[in-house]
């Protein structure tokens, strides 16, 4: 079976940095973009730290364009209390990045990518739908190039940034209102992601990998372990972002759900609570979302280091 | 010690039943009103249901005294598919109520009640708080003889009418907005009355208990779980509104953290929604609210089972 | 024909004392209470001034009782700018009242002195409506006794306070909306009240009466217009709140149309707009309002300064 | 002085037709491009109406491109009762357009066309803003490009499809709101479109031009009087399109306000309220807009006939 192509369209982040490298590492998927988004970090820094990622792990060739500096209609607030103030803390110093940055917006290289390729490509979005949003909006003439949408963002239950809302979804819910309302999408919440975490065995499992793509990496979830020790209270972070990445290489790594998601954009407190309606609760209403449920941790985890061995 | 003075403000509903039968079938509590508001039924059914309730017990001399018919400023909204057409069902018929209705209306009555009072009074509404958003807005001078308010409503994960919101707190967001910004308050919610879960154990010990009170009860309870069963795929009905008054009884029989909680008036999807503030997202508010967190389940049964033995 | 029975809540406030005084003033009306609520200032200075508008006038033997010092849900805002720091700007100091303070709290007074009555007995708020909401919720048998509500507040153009909001309306939109929702209710709003100016000719005809109440009421149309004209750029300040007063007088005051009026309270800029719907904007919705247009300017102010003849 | 290079997107709609004959006869402008967006009627319908205005008016060589064919997150609703079925209603058939479509969408138009220039170009949308919000999303790097926005929506007062909201910012208020927090523009809301009276006076003018255009365009302003008349009761219709490229032509055909205005999105009666702070109100608040308040009647009138004129 050949490759599916994806497009990666990120905002790096220590787990999107692992979402790349497991996209890039892994033969059933074939990179033919990433983009970049204002969100762990401002666009400047999650720009520089995709290319960084892709450096370090000794990727060339694929175009990476920045997008949008901030959400749609609020203002741009950077998760620096989990990610630190280059939005990828934890190494003494980043190295310079050897990927270049494609002249093009996100918006045109994803519309270009969409366009040229011969089969529908799978949008892999692991931060605010900003750029996504954006896309469909500008250039609806490429929503059938797009085999489907799989988000990492939400929640089924609580939130992490407030009670009821996940940090991606808080960060722009009119990007994601857009895009729930435009697309079959599939949304890889809290509920699901904090199913995968970063236990000591995982590190040692990276470290034990041994390359310099390791050795970077294995800072990496150092840091972002005692920043969600200290900020969450967790004994382990989640590593959100690469859920996705999983679940287009193998669908079998996550059960879903198919129901009604609604994005709460008017609340006071809830802006962005990705209304999972469940049980009763669906009466009728539209089937737009595949909710991701159970993770297979250890198989997540099995492809995460097989990737990280692939890499420089 | 004397007992402590309580006024229930409910909407019977099998749940508030229990919540009524608790409260005067314990020596540690000295029910001085009962009032009761539009939710689980309409106003007509919750306060017949009400004097049913203290009639089958064989408790007469507590007033009982009708409230709104309807919430601040939504629509009223019977939760017939849990409780049925008469808010009651179950029993094939439903026996005429010796106790008679008070004449005043139920601020009024809490009113008079609580500056009758030499002690302040607990407050415990199980249903939506319409009636004492009223009673604080236009009696203010009561406030301070209220001891505390202990709600059954809300919750700190998933609502069960809507994906965030909790029935009672959901039919009247603006009245649990009014009282949590009024008055320090005790939330019981889903996330406790969860806990409190009607096995067919719960079930045997209260057939067991062989009264007047524990036939019509068994009755209640079936119907109950009956259709928790049919509507939310639970396979026990949970028994929410007593743990409201086993708080009263004794503290003990739940954990508390006291966070800041802020109501949802104003989303499109989000209306009711309690939002609980845990970990990092307190940040500095107001700690308004004591949420009960963890049920006691064996001794809040053993409450519910020796409180039915003491009555008719 | 007997005098018409009126109850007058309101937030004293310059106009709110004309309207006490034209109200009391005229034979028309049958003054049974008076009662107060926070909103041109503090709930402690508004029942003050009301006391003091009636000793002014030399009226005793009317019941003044106070109300809600905040809105239901809203932080309280005094309206500093326009009426001064004690709500009455202008006399050097205000004179102490000679009419005592009902120990009734406004709710209580304004319930007991509608089943009192053997007609219906007319509400005329001209403040924020937190007691009227408060009382139609507390208090729902009350209901029937009602005659009709003429409240100042709302506008079916711009507002004052922002540029779809009235003051009164956009500090307490939930009791409006609570008032709106439950009881056919007159509304002058900023669209007639702008049409009573206080032009030089009408304080020279308000100081040729030459009473004491002439003179007190002089020195306050004079900071009024003061403020008006600093604020808001105005010319002359417009007499608002007796506008309510004069068409429980004589109807024929004032042109209304009876249309659909729907408070907003979710806007995050629009809170307290009135949205009067007019012409195809109807389309069916209930017409639940009769929103007063145009003004005989010459006849109100002949009313107010026959009143004023009147009185002490 | 050469002419100013404008870019239209409309959605004709009768007063789009005649801003495109306004833009393309008059000499002071360059129109490098025209877009379309639903609003005065479906995505279609204005894209054919756009090429018919430019057809009838016998101008060839404008790229027309076709845009949004839905607001950003809401339903789109034409203007049926006020622009007919096909939104041009009058002429007995409509013209087949001899003016071909553009393949690009609108967002890659306007981006090739603002790229393209050697100086900044003036947008003037005169329909909802679902293009321009997109565009400013998708392609950041064009907005040094735009000289300047203009467009026709909004209200300083009332609105005409609800009490506060005007149909194009109503249409699509997230769009609005995107527009007005990422560019200075330029507002020409009713408040002066409302001046631009097509009256038997303008009719006439037109019609004595003599040519196929001013015939069309006739039968375009009575059709447009008679629904006027029929559902909003004015005595002749307003011309709103073409006042924001008059403004293009000549700032002096109307004063401006430059003061803060907020986009009501949350608001549950009020979306798409345009908030125009004025006076007081303004506290600081940032000046984002230019408003346009006053109309030179007769020189906006010339402006249309002489356009007409040089007009096929």
């Amino acid at each position: 079976m050949p490759p599916t192509p994806v497009i990666l369209d990120c905002d790096p982040g220590h787990d999107d940095v692992f979402a790349i490298w497991l996209a890039v590492g892994n033969p059933a998927l074939d990179v033919r973009a990433v983009t970049t988004v204002a969100g762990n970090g401002s666009l400047e820094h999650t720009t520089l730290n995709a290319r960084i990622a892709l450096s370090v792990a000794g990727v060339h060739g694929i175009p990476v364009a920045a997008g949008a500096a901030q959400p749609l209609s609020r203002k741009a607030h950077a998760a620096v209390d989990i990610h630190g103030e280059n939005a990828l803390g934890g190494p003494a110093t980043l190295p310079e990045p050897t990927v270049p940055l494609d002249p093009r917006d996100a918006v045109s290289l994803i519309a270009d990518t969409l366009l040229a390729s011969a089969e529908p490509v799978t949008l892999i979005p692991t931060g605010p739908m900003t750029n996504i949003a954006a896309l469909i909006t500008a250039r609806p003439e490429v929503i059938p190039h797009i085999r489907e949408i799989i988000w990492m963002g939400g929640a089924v239950d609580r939130g992490n940034i407030t009670p009821y809302a996940e940090f991606n979804a808080w960060a722009d819910p009119e990007a994601a209102d857009i895009v729930f309302k435009a697309a079959q999408s599939k949304q890889a919440g809290l509920n699901i992601t904090h199913q995968a975490l970063v236990t000591d065995e995982v590190i040692a499992r990276v470290e034990a990998v041994g390359n310099a793509t390791s050795a970077f990496g294995v800072q990496l979830l150092k840091f972002f372990c005692k920043t969600y020790a200290e900020v969450q209270g967790m004994p382990a972070a989640p590593l959100h972002d690469p859920v996705t990445v999983a679940i287009a290489i193998d669908r079998a790594v996550a059960t879903v759900q198919r129901t009604h998601v609604a994005i709460e954009t008017k609340g006071e407190y809830t802006a962005g609570a990705t209304n999972v309606y469940l049980l009763d609760q669906v009466k009728g209403r539209d089937m737009n979302v595949e909710v991701a449920m159970q993770l297979d941790v250890k198989r997540f985890f099995d492809l995460i280091v097989e990737a990280v061995k692939q890499l420089a």
